[in-house]
C-alpha cells in the first residue's frame, strides 16, 4: 500500500469531515482528541481496531509525572520543577529537545491533574521495590535510572512513575478513562477505519485522509489539521531493516500489531522528516525479582559492563552495544527466582572457574572478575560501575547460577523511539524545519520527548504521547479552516 | 535555504539542458558523468566548489578492490570473488543490502580495470604494515578488519585497499584522474554553481535543478534524470542532532563544507526516504606507529573492551559505545610514537597501579588487567578480545604511560554512513520502496555499501561512491527521455 498522499481532486466523495481528523486512538490520540474538541473544535477519530487503546492498553499505564504531585506529596517525596527538568533532561536522552522537557516538566502537575479529571484514580502510595511491571495498587516507583549511577550524582533522586490505582496490568484501565473522555468531549469515533493515505492540496496543505472501512474506501476532509498519533514502526521489519537494523536482534517487539510506521510513511510522504530513527528501547526483564540486582552481569568474556541496578532499558542496550549480545547474570543459590520474562538457568557450577568454563568463557576471566566483585561488595562499594551499595552483597555461597542474558536465549523487548519530526506543538516539520500546514502528530509516531533507551524511563512514552498529543490536538484545533 | 522542489512553470529559463545533470564532481558524481556521457548521453556536471573533487580528493584514495587484482597476484595474495564476498558482508554491517555486496564483488576486478583505464596508476607492491593513511607510493594493504578478530575467524584475510601510485595522499591524483575523465567522456562541468532545490513536475518526475552561479539563478534541465552526489552531511551540525547526536562527540569532520546534506534534504523534499541516518564512521587514528598495537586499550574503570589491533572505524565506535568516550592507551616507553593525530600522553608512571591512579581509574583496576593482559601475552594469546599473537607482548618495563584516548582529549575524526534510500542501480526509493522517476543519487549522500563504522575497512566508501555512481550514471542515461 502506497503512502503517497493523494491530490483532493483524486477524492470522489468524503464520508466525513470535522475541524480536526485524529488517527488512530491509543493515548495520543485520546489526547489530541480531548484537547481538539475541548478548543471548539469538530473531531473525528479513526480508529484501526475494533476499538482504541493502542499500545498503551497493553502496558502498565506508567506515566512519568513530577514537581510535586499530590502522590509524592503523601509519599514523602519533595519534588521541584526545576529538580525533574534536570532528570528529565538526561532521561531524554543525547539529542533531546530542551522546549520539550522544559514544557513537559512545568506542565505535568496539570497533566497529573488532567488525568485525574478523566477519572484515572491513583493511590497516595509508593512501591518501594524494584519492579518493570508493578502489579499491586501502589502509585509511586522509581521507575528509570533516578536512584542509579551515573543519574544519581547529577540529581537528587525522586520517584515519579505513576501507576493508576488498579490491580495487574493498568494500562486498559487509564485507556478506558481517555476512550471514554474522547466521547465526553463530543468528538466521533469512527472504528475499524483503516487509514492509508493523506489528502495533500498542491500547495503542500493537507486537508483529509483515506482509506478503507467495511471493505469500502472511506475518506475524512479535515478544515483545519490531521493529527497523526499511529504508533511506531517495530512490527514492520523492513523499516526497521533500513532504519535500525541493530534491532532487528530484539525478538519481541513490544507493541500492538498497528506498529507498522504507517503514520511516519503518510508524514514523509507529505514531506515530512523522519528522525531519530535508528533509536529505540530494549527490553530484557531480568528484574524482578529485585534481588537479581544482587548479581554480577558479565559478557561473554567473564568482564562487567554495567551497573546491574539501572532500569532495564539501560542495560539492555549494554548487552546490545557492550556485551555484543551476550550477557549472563551470576546469581547466588539464595538470590535466584523467577523473573517475569522467564529467564533460563544457562549453568550452574560448584565454583567461578567451573560456571566461567561452562559459559565457554576465557579462562580464569569470571574468577578474577567475581574475586574484584566480592572484594569491593563487602566494603559496600562498586567502584568499576557504582552500582547502589543496598545491592552490594558478596557471592560466596554454591553452587553459583547463571541466568541466560542472551539475545540469542532470552526475550529482548523492543519498540522504537524515532519517528517524525515535529514541534513541541505537534506541527510536523520538512527537512528544511518548515511545518507541513495541516500535518501535526503525536505519540511513537514522532520522535518525541524520549530519545534513547539508554536513558529512558518507564512513564515517558504514555506521557510523551498523551502531554504533546493535547498541545498537538489544541494547535490542529487553532489551525487556519480551509472553508 | 529551502530545499522543497519547485515545479517546472516555477523556472523561468533554462540555462543548461542535458540529458543527465550530475549534481556534484566528487568520485561518485564523476564515475556517473562519465558512464553517462559513455553511454551516448549528453551530461552536464554541476560542482558547488571552484573545482571537483569533493572528499575524495582530501582522503589517501584507497579503494577496496578485490577478486584478484594484478596487484593482488604480483604480491601473492590470491583473492577470490567468493571470498571477497564473504568478508564485504561482514564489513558493510548490519543492514548491508546482498545485491550491493554482491555487484560491488562481481564487478570489482572490471572496476580496478576502469581505474586503470583512466590512467590511475597502481604499484605492484604490498605495504605490510599497520597504517592509516600510508604515505608511501605502495599500493596494497589491510586496510579493513580482515586479519583481525573476528572476522579473521570468518573468512580467510586477504588485502584489499589499494592506493594509487603517488608519495602522501593519493585522493588528489585519484581525483585528477576522474576529472579528467569526465572531460574526456565529453560532459561539459560548471562549476562554482550551489544547486539548491529539485525540480519536480506534478507527477513526480524530476526534470531539473535550480541555484546560483555567480550570484545569480542557475536552473538546468534534465530530459532523462537528475544524478545527486553531494555527499554525507556531516557539516550540518543540526542535520547530525537531528539523526545522529551521538556522533555529535566527535571533534573532527573528515568532509569538505560542502557536506551539508543538501542532496539528502533535496532528495526527501521530492519523496524520497533517507535511511541508516545513525550511522558513522568515527576515527581516532592511535596508530600508526603499529608497536602501539603492542598497547593495551583500558576504559576509565580500567579494563579492556576491544582487541587493539582492530580497524580505527571498529576501535573508535567502542570507545564511543562501550568506554563512554574514556579511553586509554597503555603503553612501554619503547613501544611510544607520534601518531599522526598528534595524541596527548595523559599520564606516565613508574607502576600500573600509579598509572591507574593517576588516570583516575578504580583502585586497583589497572593492575588486575595488565597482570592478566602480560600473563596470556606472553603465551601469545588474548582469550578476552583475540588480538593477534604478532601484537601480544607483555608490558613489564616501566615507566608505563598511558595516551589520551578520549572524546576530550584527543581527535574523533567523523563522516556520515546515512543518506537517500536508493536501489543499487541508483534510484531514489520513496517510504514505499517506489523510485522517486527521474532522481538518482551516489556516494555518500545514499545509504550504500557500507553502513556501519564497526566493520568498516578502508577504500569501502571511494570504492561504493564510484562503482554505483557509474550504475547510476547508466540508469540515468537510460531513462526514458523527457522531450
Amino acid at each position: 500500500m502506497s503512502a503517497r498522499p493523494l491530490r483532493p481532486s483524486d477524492v470522489e466523495a468524503w464520508d466525513a469531515e470535522a475541524d480536526v481528523v485524529v488517527v488512530g486512538h491509543g493515548i495520543a490520540g485520546g489526547a489530541a482528541a480531548i484537547e481538539a474538541a475541548g478548543a471548539g473544535a469538530e473531531v473525528v477519530v479513526l480508529e484501526r481496531m475494533t476499538r482504541g487503546g493502542g499500545s498503551t492498553a497493553l502496558s502498565t499505564g506508567i506515566i512519568y509525572f513530577g514537581g510535586g504531585t499530590a502522590v509524592q506529596r503523601a509519599c514523602g517525596f519533595p519534588d521541584s520543577v526545576e529538580d525533574m527538568k534536570a532528570y528529565v533532561a538526561m532521561a531524554a536522552g543525547a539529542g533531546a529537545d530542551p522546549e520539550r522537557v522544559e514544557l513537559y516538566c512545568e506542565g505535568s502537575l496539570e497533566h497529573f491533574e488532567w488525568f485525574r479529571g478523566l477519572g484515572v484514580e491513583y493511590e497516595e502510595s509508593f512501591l518501594d521495590d524494584k519492579v518493570t511491571h508493578p502489579l499491586t495498587t501502589h502509585c509511586l516507583t522509581f521507575s528509570g535510572n533516578e536512584e542509579c549511577w551515573p543519574f544519581s550524582e547529577q540529581v537528587r533522586p525522586v520517584p515519579r512513575g505513576h501507576k493508576p490505582q488498579r490491580e495487574g496490568e493498568a494500562g486498559g484501565y487509564l485507556m478506558e478513562a481517555v476512550l471514554a473522555g474522547t466521547e465526553r468531549a463530543g468528538a466521533s469515533v469512527v472504528n475499524e477505519c483503516r487509514v492509508d493515505r493523506l489528502v495533500q492540496a498542491e500547495d503542500g496543505r493537507v486537508v483529509g485522509v483515506v482509506g478503507r472501512r467495511d471493505r469500502a474506501p472511506f475518506a475524512a476532509r479535515a478544515r483545519c489539521g490531521v493529527v497523526l498519533t499511529t504508533g511506531g514502526f517495530v512490527m514492520d521489519r523492513e523499516m526497521l531493516a533500513r532504519h535500525a537494523p541493530q534491532l532487528l536482534a530484539c525478538n519481541y517487539p513490544v507493541a500492538t500489531d498497528t506498529d507498522d510506521g504507517s503514520g511516519i510513511r503518510m508524514g514523509m510522504a507529505a514531506g515530512g522528516e523522519a528522525v531519530n530513527m535508528g533509536e529505540g528501547l530494549v527490553l530484557n526483564a531480568y528484574y524482578p525479582p529485585s534481588s537479581h540486582l544482587r548479581g554480577v552481569f558479565v559478557d561473554g568474556r567473564g568482564q562487567r559492563f554495567v551497573n546491574e541496578d539501572a532500569y532495564l532499558g539501560r542495560t539492555s542496550a549494554a548487552i546490545l552495544e557492550r556485551a555484543d549480545g551476550r550477557a549472563f547474570l551470576v546469581l547466588e543459590d539464595a538470590m535466584h527466582g523467577r523473573t517475569q520474562a522467564f529467564h533460563k538457568v544457562a549453568a550452574v557450577e560448584e565454583s567461578f572457574e567451573a560456571l566461567g568454563e561452562a559459559l565457554g568463557m576465557p579462562p580464569g576471566a569470571l574468577p578474577v572478575t567475581m574475586e574484584r566483585y566480592n572484594r569491593w561488595a563487602a566494603r559496600g562499594q562498586d567502584p568499576l560501575f557504582q552500582k547502589h551499595p543496598k545491592y552490594l552483597q558478596p557471592l560466596v555461597e554454591p553452587p553459583f547460577g547463571a541466568l541466560d542474558c542472551t539475545t540469542d536465549g532470552s526475550i529482548f523487548g523492543v519498540f522504537t523511539l524515532g519517528g517524525l519530526s515535529v514541534t513541541a506543538h505537534g506541527e510536523v516539520l520538512d527537512p528544511d524545519g518548515t511545518p507541513v500546514p495541516g500535518l501535526f502528530a503525536a505519540g511513537r509516531c514522532t520522535a518525541g520527548l524520549p530519545r534513547e533507551g539508554r536513558t529512558y524511563a518507564s512513564g515517558l512514552s504514555l506521557g510523551d504521547a498523551s502531554f504533546f498529543g493535547r498541545l498537538a490536538g489544541r494547535r490542529a484545533a487553532a489551525g487556519p479552516a480551509t472553508g
